[in-house]
């Protein structure tokens, strides 16, 4: 599937849907229908005079019968505003623009929502408290990976990196929408347009000692930019991945992390108008939101608020931090997006905040000298087992050392691992088993987790009994599965098991063993 | 070695150095000379009428120049009495018998404390705070085992047990003293002679729901038993393994835990009267304190004080918990004997305690159902590893599944895992480095523990690093080894190192890298 292909199925119909700057209106016929959860785009011609991005507000009220919906548009560059829409109910829509310039406030048009094309789920949303589905109510387990540089990155780069994610089986990326360096590379583009070249460090270069003398007028969006990145997250979509959008992070080389107020609001306000349509993209308010020195809790909060008022589709929301835990019992978190493998701390974790939990990074599968970059596959593998069986879920990163000057994978190109076969192999058995999340067992003997009555999934750690006697319940019987998760086995014990039942294991590490309702 | 021989070496002279009930004196000559911290018996002979035990205070005042030594003895039956005396000084020393009972006080004699025999390093004490040594200054690393039931198997077992204890390299071994069931197998003996046979359960009776209807005379030790131990001990001693007595346990089918504080303490004062001369005893008050629910902290705060007072050598004296961790900075405990394998924690406990702590009990290398049964040898290996550079000690324990009756290791009786030689491979790699303990680097990018200047032992744990700039002192120039503690080898790698040093490793988890000052 090229790109090209992408787009069409990812956006639904694009078309101008407003005369303006004495153009055309768009053609009516197929392209005025949209799927469910797609995309539909109303594009309006005006003044490209003095600074639309901030002199000129516009957007659009969308109507279906008695409900309305006000979505926010942008300025995306030779004269050209947008409006994106991704409807979630079928049927006939109308809408209205709106405008602090007259020439673009007004205009009406109306589309069709017509029912969700093969693939498309719909949004992911969380759901039974601690877990993840579909609009559509499909189950969705993250199983993610991390690749932060994706969506700025040349296209060759970004192809071998998509190709990667769907050879792997990933289905959610944590990416920055900001630049961050890459060494020798440069990014494709700079998200603002370039004041000057300054010799000397300005107002708007970076105080992180970095090299970068180019001046940023923060007022002006480089469209460009972020049109790089919409194709990236329309080809994520297309793969079924979810982009994890990272929106501030402190690897920074040009001053993006010390905008102001203003510039960071403006910034935020401007990505959610663009993005929030795209039914894949999950807000991370930052990245080590903690190692950005520039801002404070207050600052963090307000931006979590920002975020929830303008995105009309309330995608996920979340921040992740370095050493010091985000509050994310606050309520426009929709889950915990946490840097931490202490998942023995989960009980009390959901406790806390009645919340799904991502475990968004557990360390590095590779061999750099920085110790959050070399675990082995084994460890990695191990890592995402005891999430699952502790009702909890976990994201991928590797950092195998790069001795060609490109980036490692997690910030984008190529993978080199051996653990997400196995992460893949984990995944496929639990969307196999029909659950839609494990609820770990309170306190066990043996970590497991499972759905009363139905499925219960042991995973004995570094353990290696040779028999052990399952709790299972009484009067219901179930037909066991012994898992080798490196090996990625999946071996049936014979017989059927039902109340306390004496099964022989391998007597080795790292095993576990499915049951599943007859 | 035979057994004769070891009692030769182990306890020096044994002879009746007193005139009693109308035998002959003892010879004198050859008999009357005793190794330095080897064992000199006085034997008495006198009445065996009416209970001994209770009734005659029995024991010896040694002296040499202006120094006195008073030691208790004890009443072994058939009329014998015996004080054991381990001098700690060479030269010429004297005794004059108390007692009681005028026909055993009041005997003198002396012996010659000659220089120690080769193997004969003395008693081990604690040494430079966080370490141990040898009296005679050898440094002394624990690297122990478990073996509970070695005092009160029969013959065959006891043997078999030895040759492995000696085959495998442990130089310390937990036992209890009091019996534990043993499966379908009887102790040797027990150590207090039978009241009758009653088909109810007594006042002496186990009130652990076990199924013994023996009752004991509490207050009638039955010699035999306690012979048998010593035995093993003077094994033990022959071959420099310390034996690590266990005073009290919850394993209890024949209600020795719950005899009642004057039944406890005699017992405790007649234990110490006959062992605490061997010089490879320590007092391990209590396995599982914590557990043995008839007893209060006071109670576990007075058998110390009753060793601590009774005991003339001050032998190493900790205890040993389950969950509820006793507090190690009370003066009687020596060092800390820990279930747990936290080592992470071990700054703040030695910071609390500012005493050596083994984790005497980081579950056992095995494949039983039971949790704490089942650690393959990679994963007992790694924590003796992570204990090492933790600047602490940790004891191994094994328990293999059993198909013929017989105990697994953690009693007694045959060896089968793999993570021994790996033990004692680190066992030996500390010995030849010649220090006399690891200090824990505080707080350190990836663990490491040496000796400032002279030594340092990288521990990589479970990161994988392809290379790592060694953070070396300046000014000194270093020896490296590369370590794979699984494999047992040791990689000397090429040149000398000083200051930040850059060094290859290979990219797998559970390594270790020495640097040794040239």
């Amino acid at each position: 599937m090229d790109r090209r292909e992408l787009i069409k199925l990812g956006t639904g119909a694009v078309f101008s849907g407003l005369a303006a700057s004495g153009r055309a209106a768009a053609p009516s016929g197929p392209s005025r229908q949209v799927e469910r959860w797609g995309l539909f785009e109303v594009e309006a011609h005006g003044s490209s005079a003095d600074n639309p991005f901030v002199d000129v507000v516009f957007g659009a009220r969308f109507t279906q019968g008695h409900r309305t919906v006000d979505v926010p548009g942008f300025y995306d560059g030779d004269g050209i505003y947008r409006v994106r829409f991704s409807p979630d109910a079928e049927g006939s829509w109308s809408y209205e623009t709106t405008s602090s310039a007259g020439e673009l406030a007004g205009k009406t048009g109306s589309f069709d929502c017509l029912p969700p094309q093969p693939g498309n789920r719909g949004p992911v949303g969380t759901a039974h408290s601690f877990h993840f589905q579909h609009a559509d109510g499909t189950p969705y387990f993250p199983f993610g990976t991390t690749c932060y540089s994706y969506g700025f990155v040349d296209e060759q780069l970004a192809r071998e990196t998509l190709e990667n994610l769907k050879t792997a089986g990933f289905n959610k990326v944590r990416m920055c929408l900001l630049p961050k360096p890459l060494g020798k590379l440069q990014p494709v583009a700079m998200p603002f347009e370039p004041l000057s070249i300054s010799p000397a460090a300005g107002e708007n270069s970076p105080n992180d000692g970095s090299k970068s003398k180019v001046r940023f007028d923060l007022t002006r969006f480089n469209p460009a930019y972020f049109q790089h990145v919409e194709r990236c997250i329309q080809d994520l979509q297309a793969a079924n991945i979810q982009a994890d959008l990272i929106l501030f992070h402190p690897y920074d080389a040009w001053g993006f992390k010390s905008m102001g107020q203003e510039a960071d609001d403006r910034y935020l306000r401007y990505a959610v108008a663009r993005l929030s349509a795209y039914r894949n993209v999950w807000w991370s308010i930052a990245n080590e939101y903690d190692l950005v020195k520039t801002k404070s809790m207050r600052d963090w909060d307000r931006f979590f608020r920002i975020v929830e008022t303008a995105d009309p589709y309330s995608r996920l929301r979340s921040i992740h931090h370095s050493r010091v835990m985000y509050d994310y019992a606050k309520p426009w978190c929709t889950h915990a997006s946490l840097q931490a493998y202490d998942f023995e701390k989960s009980a009390e974790r959901r406790a806390a905040w009645n919340k799904p939990i991502i475990y968004d990074e557990i360390q590095y599968e590779g061999n750099i000298a920085r110790r959050w970059g070399n675990l082995s596959p084994e460890e990695m593998t191990w890592r995402f087992w005891r999430a699952i069986v502790y009702g909890v879920y976990a994201t991928h990163g590797e950092t195998y050392m790069s001795t060609d000057g490109n980036p490692v994978w997690s910030d984008a190109g190529r993978l080199h691992g051996t653990s997400p076969a196995r992460i893949a192999f984990l995944h496929k058995l639990l969307e196999r088993t029909g659950t839609t999340g494990l609820m770990a067992a309170d306190n066990p003997y043996y970590l497991n987790a499972g759905n009363p009555g139905q499925l219960y999934l042991w995973y004995f750690d570094y353990h290696c009994p040779a028999e052990y006697d399952f709790p299972l319940p009484p009067k219901v019987r179930f037909k066991a599965t012994l898992i080798d998760p490196w090996s990625m086995t999946l071996s049936p014990v014979a017989g059927t098991f039902s109340g306390k039942s004496k099964i022989s294991l391998p007597g080795k590490p790292y095993r576990a063993v499915l049951f599943e309702k007859v």
